[in-house]
């Protein structure tokens, strides 16, 4: 259409996780299987009185409290209307139209369609076979470098101190996804303290179990807070997700149950379905990938769907023999586990 | 800073209105002084206990019930972060760096902002005295042309015809920001089924009294709005604006009638002020732009400021005569009246 921009009409728009309602068990798109605590819901209740006003522009009760609880200062922290609206900050706060993004894949399908937006050039630098950093992400000379750690699809890991030598040697910014680090052992929140040219992103989506009240945080030193703060749309936060943060942050305790529940099941996953011959990787999120054996990716994804059963599969060619299961209670482990095995029984007997 | 683009680097931020806490009469950012439909804040608190999953990305039930009542079709209808998310997204989707962006001007003090945070080029072309449409407009070849209509800050409503005029006459796309038409006796939204080059923006900001949950719709041809969905963030809307924006449309009948005692109100403001010798411009909004006799529109802001009450004061050449003051209830106004009558005596006595 002549109105839109090349990029804009040339691009597939993004195609988000399936959000499909009735009865499913839904393991697609990384959502925590625990409400979210209830001192939370009760602030959002009595503040949806107060919704008449205008939020406050720099969300700063919530910005506050996160950089109380995170060691840092208000002016080293950022709040969006979900971390990917910061992905989105940061791409039109660094990157003109034509300049390098690079990032490691395969990894958040979001990056690809971030950078086609903004008329950038992706530059994908392939993970080796074990999820480790590739050296060539090292040397590329990206305006921007977004790192999903721990990584989405593949769960893993990369140490801090590999991040902390791709910040030192690129020339441009460092984008640590942290979406997930709540599920690992480690994060990257010192980096910020140690390199000027690192910007760790939080969500409140996956462990704070508040993905549809929209809250991310972006914490970098506070000249880059500052020129990322003059991007974002003047009220980019509404009230009740501000009170709806705060409120988390507060009862901090509570999610932080939820992701040892989580990580001792996810534990438990891996194992099960090692025993049944999957291929898993050490995940630090929650979540797996998982390759099946005996039935592919594609059929495993489809027949758990027959089976009111969730999971997300990526139809590209380093994905296509994998699944993506988010992890869920124990109660629905088990149901995804005994699918999997009448799947994986039928697949074989068929292919027999 | 080395790591933004330069036209991040050289740009000052939108600085929104004042929000400030204890006690002031809040007449400087256009909010509804009437609070939202109960139902819709029953509605709200009925759901917060859902906020674990992610929001549906299309927003789809406010979509079809804004298509439903405002007579389009779905595929026609986007919901946005509020409508400045909306602005932003058209400007992305459209203009590309060192593309043209026009306006009339003084008009909404966050173009020029969204102009410079896509690296765009502004036209501004100045209103008329009597604000109506200035002819140089329809002569630009701007990529995109924003039109606020009615305008902010003055007020003032250019005729439908016009628009379409304009609509007509320009090679790229005219957004016609409808932030404020519920107080106004027509709007453009014929306008979308007549020419393909338009989009109308609305907020639940002002009339619906929901400033705090973010919430905008635009209108356009479905191969338009497609392509806007594009360049959206994916869960763009939270779950619980869904919720308020949909039970606002159910009880619209309620927004209506706010909207017709703030008309009231705004025309015996416009008249109690031009009683005092005040130049008022004929508003189609919830607010007034006036320019006080006898003491200068900066005094008059601080003044009322010093009584509790705060206005809005816009520090350019055109516009430093005057202030824009938000239409409140019966008393806020009484009080507003009284306040300009005490410091407008004491800035004669003092002259003289």
């Amino acid at each position: 259409m002549k109105y839109f921009r090349p990029n804009i009409n040339d691009m597939k728009g993004y195609e988000p996780g399936e959000q499909l309602d009735g009865g499913y068990i839904k393991l697609n798109t990384n959502e925590n299987p625990y409400p979210p605590s209830p001192a939370v819901i009760e602030a959002v209740r009595d503040a949806a009185g107060e919704v008449r006003l205008y939020p406050d522009p720099q969300a700063g009760i919530l910005r506050e409290k996160a950089a109380g609880i995170y060691g840092l200062s208000a002016e080293s922290v950022m709040v969006g209307n979900g971390s990917d609206e910061l992905l989105t900050i940061a791409l039109r706060a660094f990157v003109g139209e034509g300049q390098r993004v690079a990032y490691p894949c395969p990894s958040y399908v979001l990056y690809p369609t971030l950078v086609g937006i903004q008329g950038a050039e992706a530059v994908e630098v392939p993970f080796a076979q074990d999820y480790s950093l590739p050296e060539a992400l090292l040397e590329t000379d990206a305006r921007l470098i977004f790192l999903s750690n721990p990584n989405s699809p593949s769960g893993t890991f990369v140490p801090v101190d590999r991040v902390a030598e791709l910040a030192s040697r690129t020339s441009g910014i460092v984008l640590v996804d942290e979406a997930y680090v709540d599920f690992a052992e480690d994060n990257c929140l010192r980096l910020v303290g140690e390199c000027d040219n690192v910007i760790v992103t939080r969500s409140f989506s996956k462990s704070f179990s508040l993905a549809g009240m929209r809250i991310g945080l972006a914490f970098a030193r506070p000249g880059i807070i500052d020129g990322m703060m003059k991007v974002k749309d003047s009220y980019n936060v509404g009230r009740l997700s501000i009170v709806a943060g705060s409120a988390a942050i507060d009862d901090i305790a509570y999610m932080e149950q939820n992701a040892a529940k989580i990580q001792a099941e996810r534990e438990r996953l891996a194992s099960e379905l090692k025993a049944r011959g999957f291929e898993v990787f050490p995940s630090s999120a929650n979540f797996l990938l998982a390759k099946p054996a005996g039935v592919s990716g594609a059929d495993l994804y489809r027949g758990l769907k027959e089976r009111m059963i969730l999971v997300r599969h990526f139809d590209t060619a380093s994905l296509s023999g994998y699944v993506r299961i988010t992890v869920g209670t124990a109660e629905q482990m088990d149901a995804l586990l005994a699918a999997v095995d009448e799947i994986v029984d039928k697949g074989t007997s068929l292919s027999n």
